[in-house]
């Protein structure tokens, strides 16, 4: 079906297409367009798809078959249809484009080189899969690299990012446009493969952005059926893409000979930019087209031989001997594009400076948005310890405290929730849902584009992975809140470790995160999950004790402007502290309670704080055993501080031993502690105190071990323990001890 | 859209339905169909949804809203439709029920005893929420007790595990009934929420569903239209459900009335049952019916209140004082439940009785398939050391060596892959595919419902939910095998704890393991993941070096049968070493190369084994230092081992440093060792050999590092180690130090 263009008439000057008037049912109108240059469109992709095929002969890997497959689209999307500027990846009005399919990455590369990106020299391009330190052509697409706006690699990912830049479009337009002052309208495309939309956060994405009503986004579905075990349909064979995305909700158009005809795709693509819905484009392709082994999965990850590539460019009227071919028409066919985003660039400065003479203070404070600054003083919004609650409190709780007023304030945190409003406190007072206001009937909610509350519904996998795209629209410009069960952070996993990788900042807020959480059971309490997150690189996973700590967790997570956050919460009433500190809580790990004389060290975090401190008061009333406390709520920031600092905190040249007490599974704290009440199975169904007592955490029981411990390195010394960890409470647990 | 029942004439004998014959068009045949008793219903219906009420009340928690809401589809399936029995939770040919929305499970506690279920008494009812240890009413339900197939509560996992249940049923009746003996004819209902299908999780097994055309599956959808954040619509208004469904692939039914009108949802589960396709039935119902709350969210996952329920029970004229009441018009209404079950085993064991006289050998193979026991001797598959290749050899080849003659012979292996046949060598010869024989044409390939591989997709959350559902029809009478590059078990990650979980044996086969995997970068390099699944409880994460352990590591895993295990392997070609021993590797670690005297232990696993024996040669050769190497590859299995067999190992009080050796992060290795080359950071898109050269593995540069150590220690003595870990190589990369 192709796309509807009776009276096409918004086709604009500054793409090198003109429409062409004509008569449709007795009506003038546009009813095709003309699009320059187009005759040369056949000699480009040519060379094109040999050039691609030689890169991945080079060092005889890589993935060939899409990149060469979705070489029309790429012409149509580059040359044709996007706005932006290759001399200038920065410029903030660009479309956004995302290679969801990464490994095809090639493609973009190519055309990256063909447009003038700077950058991507044909030196570099020869770098893909060498040993080069410096290459920009790695084997999926990095954000650090110019003309790539987000990593991507796991299938799926791409598209919920996609998702992500265009809700921070339309966020920032309604947030700053002004009737004839549009400094925000850029598309966002995607380009996926089969795989995208068969991963679970694709699914999720796509949902939320028809929901959202993101007319600002299209897919570009590169269909060449083919996967590594074969045709899509060995795996997927009864479903119908084009109905099944209709019914989520978005505009589908068809192109049935996307491997060739450039034309048909740029009419879908101008048509999805003029859509009221988000738009599917459904190309068909055809892998490794050219090669003898075309549409097989041979050329989807693989280097296609030197004899295929002889036949490659003898079929494509090439000269086989020459490699690496990109003639002087390459050049010429693309050569205006950067000429064009330097025109775009200047439109809008001048837009901007039209801007701020009619609306001089929105302007400033768009301008400090565009300059990744926050758009006011945000330290004044976080409550002072005084400030705070005297009686026992959730750090939950504590987290909307000190959470709300900064949600409710800048203008830059946009927060969500996967669908637990009630149970993770962020939806601050005053808040506005991003809705399209359209939508008020159809979703119940009295929203608008620039609303900051985003409910993602039970999407966590999507939630974290937009959060990465609306972060990724350009640096500092957004600071997203996610917020579910820290269990649930595990569904959010892929996504969250793309935000480290990244350096995408975020904050997560991680609640009912042990087995305190009690009622729900072993499904909902955490026990392996703060492992994963303290073992990722560039995660702050961070575990406060009480609200003053939550106050450090936030300004530490807010000054940490590359690296995402989880702040882990309880849903348990947990103490206040004279002892909490924000400014020891960003050092990682603080004295709580010092001790000049002492027998032992008591680690804990979190909801497990109040272990540590009844159990130290025990082991003095009735054990005269005197044990010093140390919070240790962010190892990876404790790993940051000086030596002096660390042994001043540990101790561990005192000869006396230290005990970690914290609900969960106790890997990576052996470099802290000489022993642990862990969690070394899974929890329980129970109030959350008898689960506490079910494994052991109860003062009582804990004094005595602890006491038994210390006698024991009294009597034996210090090195006793050396190569013989003590897990201090409980079995293994199913399938190894019940 | 009423189920269409115009010749309604496949009613049978075995439940409490008459059909009612009518002439329609002129044809006479079954129009209608009467219920045994409906007239009662609705009197069951009210006293059910009070006791709902008055169980969450107790402990002024719980979730009593959807509970409450879904009690006539309840009604429909334990009275009317499905077979079970219910004094008999292990019968084999049972219908399986899954709630995937598992916080309701109230419903399903209450109907369990209501049908006769002995273990779920009042008294158990009761101790919902409450304190007690020995609760067989969790806060969602738990495969451990009787009558629950698998645990649910995160949501989407449900969907997917029925579609393993359903697809059980089909490999199993494909493989053993014969004309005239149809011992497996099982149907799988699945009860699910809003949130099952806005989760990934779910929309990937749908999908997989409808390919296989699993026409034994029926998923019940409890459309109530309210989630925590307020009506559905708030996250999900553009979504035609139905439509989406149907252009899955699957049948839909609609029930506009299921609060009320069991009648109704009978007619459409039994439509369901003799589909071609599987069904999807949308029954719109009213969260917490009864309550002055009704259709809100406040109903769904809190206590009503006292004075709530008073009025409920008013408007459904029971007296208010009352509570708990159940009486003998309940308990009749059911009664016929349990007779009908004894009758269906009764049927059954005549079925098998005569299908042992006509197939006597299948007949005993399918006895030790429903005994749980493996149809032949699985050990004699497992290549001796002496058999492998002696040239270097990628662990994932060596799994496929191993795998694929267990995969070919063994009768109960289903094994699967994420769409990555061709690099995780999981395809045995001779494999038939597991599909619907009709779709040959539409999927491509020539398999049928015996086939025993399966095709997922790219869909590896998906693969490991529907491997639980596999695994859970029947303790050991299938072992499911899944496979996908070891970065993508982090999608699949919180289907594989709720393997470990459930103590659900599956082998997970995950390949490209670690930068070794090169080219395609950091976002393909796992680094904490490993730290992930040693952490988790019951999961064996299994890390071999070469062919030997890797047989060492399928043993282990095929004799752990309440445990999931994960064998990490290499995509890169590895040395095959004399030193390697599955004996030693059934240990967990042992001793690769002992030395009578030493100055260090060199810990190492897998890809980097290699170099560990690397260095020790230089350390040898060039540094007059003696390094004695430990293999250890799963470090749960250690744990397990004698105090004296782990000194023995790792010999730590002899005072010399011990040092690991791993491409991840170091998280849990303190526990055995004092330093380690680690990775602190992500990774980097290199060929392999360059990507660890990067990181600092390389052992002419490890082997001075080393020396340092041992000489501080022979200097400063063990002790300066105390407290000091030492990470010997890289800096901590983005976000901290570049």
């Amino acid at each position: 079906m192709s796309p509807s263009l009776e009276f096409y008439d918004k086709v604009s000057e500054d793409l090198p297409i003109k429409p062409i008037a004509a008569k449709v049912n007795g009506v003038t109108g546009v009813a095709a367009i003309e699009l320059q240059d187009i005759a040369k469109s056949d000699l480009v992709l040519k060379y094109f798809r040999a050039y691609i095929a030689d890169l991945c002969q080079q060092f005889n890997g890589g993935h060939p078959g899409s990149a060469m497959g979705m070489a029309a689209i790429g012409v149509a999307l580059y040359k044709y249809v996007m706005r932006f500027s290759p001399k200038n990846g920065d410029y903030f009005n660009r479309d956004r484009f995302v290679l969801s399919n990464g490994h095809a990455c090639l493609w973009q590369y190519l055309f990256m080189h063909l447009v003038g990106v700077e950058s991507m020299t044909t030196d570099q391009l020869k770098s893909y899969h060498s040993s080069r330190y410096d290459s920009i052509c790695p084997g999926h697409p990095e954000i650090e690299n110019e003309g790539v706006e987000v990593t991507t690699g796991p299938l799926g990912q791409g598209v919920a990012n996609a998702v992500g830049l265009a809700i921070a479009s339309k966020q920032l337009a309604a947030t700053y446009n002004r009737e004839g002052h549009e400094v925000v309208n850029n598309m966002t495309w995607c380009m996926i493969g089969d795989a995208c939309l068969q991963e679970g956060v694709g699914l999720e994405a796509v949902s939320l952005a028809a929901h959202w009503k993101l007319n600002n986004l299209c897919i570009i579905y590169d269909n060449n059926n083919v996967t590594c075990d074969g045709t899509a349909d060995v795996a997927n064979c009864a479903e119908d893409m084009n109905a099944k995305m209709r019914a989520t909700g978005w505009n589908v158009l068809d192109i049935l000979d996307g491997h060739s005809n450039v034309s048909s795709i740029v009419h879908a693509l101008l048509a999805a930019r003029d859509s009221d819905k988000p738009t599917f484009i459904n190309v068909r392709t055809i892998i490794g087209i050219g090669s003898g082994k075309a549409g097989t999965p041979a050329t989807h990850g693989a280097a296609l031989g030197l004899d295929d590539i002889v036949n490659i460019k003898k079929s494509f009227g090439l000269n086989p001997d020459e490699h690496y071919a990109l003639p002087p028409e390459m050049y010429k066919f693309f050569e205006d594009v950067a000429s064009r985003g330097k025109q775009l660039e200047g439109d809008w400065s001048s837009t901007l400076s039209a801007y701020e003479k009619a609306h001089p203070e929105l302007a400033a404070e768009f301008k400090l948005r565009v300059a990744g600054r926050m758009p006011q003083d945000w330290t004044k919004f976080i409550p002072r310890k005084e400030e705070f609650p005297k009686e026992p409190t959730a750090t939950r709780k504590s987290a909307g405290l000190v959470g709300n007023p900064l949600g409710e304030n800048m203008k830059n945190f946009l927060v969500g929730t996967a669908d637990l409003t009630p149970s993770c406190n962020v939806a601050y007072s005053k808040k506005v849902d991003f809705q399209n206001p359209e939508l008020k009937t159809a979703c119940g909610l009295d929203g608008n584009y620039s609303g900051r509350y985003l409910h993602y519904g039970i999407r966590e996998h999507a939630m974290a992975a937009i959060s990465n795209g609306l972060c990724a629209f350009n640096k500092g410009t957004f600071l997203p809140i996610t917020s579910s069960f820290f269990m649930f952070y595990l569904y959010a996993a892929p996504a969250v470790r793309m935000g480290a990788l990244q350096g995408l900042q975020q904050i997560h807020i991680a609640t009912h995160d042990s087995i305190g959480t009690g009622e729900d059971g072993p499904t909902h309490q955490p026990i392996a999950l703060a492992a994963l997150y303290r073992a990722m690189p560039n995660v702050l996973y961070m575990r406060p004790c009480d609200s003053e700590e939550v106050a450090g967790a936030f300004e530490v997570a807010i000054k940490a402007t590359e690296t995402p956050s989880i702040i882990s919460l309880s849903r348990q009433v947990l103490p206040q502290w004279n002892q909490s500190s924000r400014e020891g809580f960003a050092k990682g790990a603080y004295t709580f309670v010092e001790e000049e004389q002492f027998d032992v060290t008591l680690i804990s975090t979190g909801s497990e704080m109040v272990f540590a401190m009844q159990t130290r008061e025990i082991l003095k009333n009735e054990y005269n055993i005197t044990a010093r406390v140390v919070s240790f709520p962010v190892p990876r920031l404790f790993e940051q501080q000086s030596r002096e600092y660390k042994q001043a905190v540990l101790k561990p040249k005192a000869g006396k031993p230290a005990v970690v007490i914290e609900a969960y599974a106790a890997n990576g704290w052996e470099r802290y502690a000489d022993a642990a009440f862990s969690m070394r199975r899974f929890g329980k169904s129970l109030p959350s105190k008898d689960a506490y007592k079910y494994f052991g955490f109860e003062p009582q029981v804990m004094a005595p071990r602890i006491q038994e411990l210390v006698d024991e390195v009294k009597r034996d010394g210090i090195e006793i323990l050396r190569g013989d960890f003590r897990d201090l409470n409980g079995a293994l647990g199913v399938g190894f001890e019940h």
